[in-house]
């Protein structure tokens, strides 16, 4: 029943850049925020491309998100960056000082960026991939809002904290992964609710704290996470590393910041830089082809690798040079601009 | 029906040490893993303490690990070390190269142990424990052997490959997990298999792939990694990060190096170490009470935190200066004297 329209990249690219400068962002802002709704479509990752123009736009709205606000980038260390957005998007913030990591992980063997006072609302993937980009392996976790709750506990606390890493490979596509540590994402169990179909079980706890298969009880209630206690403990790692070890707020104190809005949280996201040739004493070419016997085996025995099906997506819309996105969605982001 | 005997503390390290020195450890290398068998044992971590030096002995027997071989420590970049444990128990290596892991972290804010050519028996959670009582963060990681499918795979190509995080708190038992990313570890599927109990769903596949809860088929066949693809895929980082990145073997390379030898896994280690200081520009006493609020709504909803247990043991058995062991176990240890 949904009607598609068919999008030349630069007419992605576009019509992000025109949405958000229309709404007070800046070039600067429009260009970063953009550089990465645009990877997630290029990649057919709807849920992270051009949709997610909504939420930007919602926190510029709100009046808490700058749209113009310049970050301020700090050398805080031997191997460590910070990068402070001063409360707009973060993605400025992360683009302006991308090459401040990268130059630290060479020169150390491992370096440190912590972007804080941001409004989150990207994937991870992009980001450690450009990492990937310059032949580092890279890391980011970050939290969100405390929906989650800890293994054997009875409310939200921890956030849906993705955690992302990426490998770079000779001629080849990376490998990455980025995944949330709840067992589901926050708007999978909105869509149970929508369509009023039964969660699995294992995904959720009602508002006293027991097991639900009720969507609606459920956001009422907290997610849990993967993985039963290793997913939690997991979890909590990300609300430290990303929280308390840079210097911002835990997810419970994200949302208690937001005050329900629907714009994009407010919180900080760390992201570590690995450099194979200090690391491995300088015996890359070995292995990288170490690396790549593993991936074969993987393959070889009819399993996928992570990020395989979105980078397919990527390689073939960038070859055919457009995207498809549903024809509603195209008009309300149109109507955005006004 | 088991008989236990009571060892104070003095008598654990005695016999640990005379265990190991009568087998061809040099005092050096019995120090180091007698440090660690000795604080697994003090928590009740029997898998982990005493027990483990089983797998030590069968190490030198075999006539591969070596007990007397000094680790070579390389100051291999401003936040790396690269630490060669020259074909010995990696717990040397570790406990020679901690220091300068220590003093780069906090010169440089992030700072990597490689340990390289290493016999592997321990458990983690003392090494990022080491970190955090020098008030930094520590993250570790090892592959071990390919006894772990990948997500949607059908054989053996990833390690039980765990991961460990600490944290340190003022005044108090660091926040430390230590778990591994296989669904259970290769000795509980050992333990169903002499109970002849079936094994849960969702543990392991047979040689065929197919999904067994029949722990002799497991052997056979593969263990599932923990969180399906999301473990899957932190299991295949751990690879990468504990492999490739610093220049040692894959889970499968070791397996196929140790030739079905019931020796310790022989291969790398990678440890991490933050300096909370210059991640959060200084500001380490808000940060504190940040992450404290973390842990106490943990425990307010009636949740644990992830090593509790274990620390309540050590505490206990530390005040009482005695623990509890098999006397069957002890016996056999004396045996290995001989």
């Amino acid at each position: 029943m949904s009607e598609n329209i068919t999008l030349s990249l630069a007419e992605v690219r576009k019509l992000s850049e025109s949405v958000l400068t229309s709404n007070g962002f800046n070039e600067a802002h429009a260009q970063a925020i953009t550089d990465i709704i645009y990877t997630n479509q290029l990649g057919d990752c709807h849920s992270h491309g051009l949709y997610r123009l909504f939420m930007c736009i919602e926190s510029i709205r709100s009046g808490r998100a700058s749209g113009t606000a310049e970050p301020t980038i700090t050398d805080a260390g031997p191997a460590v960056v910070r990068a402070d957005a001063n409360d707009a998007i973060s993605l400025l913030a992360m683009k302006a000082a991308m090459p401040m990591l990268i130059e630290k992980a060479k020169k150390n063997g491992v370096a440190a960026l912590a972007i804080n006072r941001c409004f989150h609302f990207s994937a991870l993937w992009p980001e450690v991939e450009m990492l990937s980009a310059a032949g580092l392996a890279g890391m980011a976790m970050l939290p969100s809002h405390a929906w989650v709750a800890p293994a054997g506990g009875t409310r939200g606390l921890l956030g849906t904290n993705p955690f992302a890493f990426s490998w770079p490979r000779q001629g080849k596509a990376p490998f990455t992964f980025d995944f949330a540590t709840s067992q589901f994402a926050r708007g999978e169990i909105e869509l149970y609710r929508r369509a009023g179909k039964p969660l699995p079980e294992g995904v959720a706890i009602d508002k006293d704290g027991q097991p639900t298969t009720d969507a609606e009880a459920a956001m009422d209630g907290a997610m849990l996470t993967f993985g039963g206690h290793k997913g939690s403990a997991l979890s909590l790692m990300i609300e430290l590393m990303a929280g308390p070890l840079i210097d911002d707020l835990t997810s419970k104190e994200s949302m208690e910041a937001a005050g329900g809005k629907p714009e994009a949280p407010y919180h900080g996201e760390i992201i570590l830089a690995f450099d194979p040739y200090l690391l491995s004493g300088g015996r890359v070419a070995e292995n990288n082809d170490r690396a790549e016997r593993l991936f074969a085996d993987v393959i070889d025995q009819g399993a996928r690798l992570p990020s395989q099906r979105r980078q397919a997506a990527q390689a073939f819309n960038t070859e055919r040079d457009a995207v498809e996105i549903p024809k509603a969605l195209y008009d309300d982001l149109v109507a955005l601009k006004a």
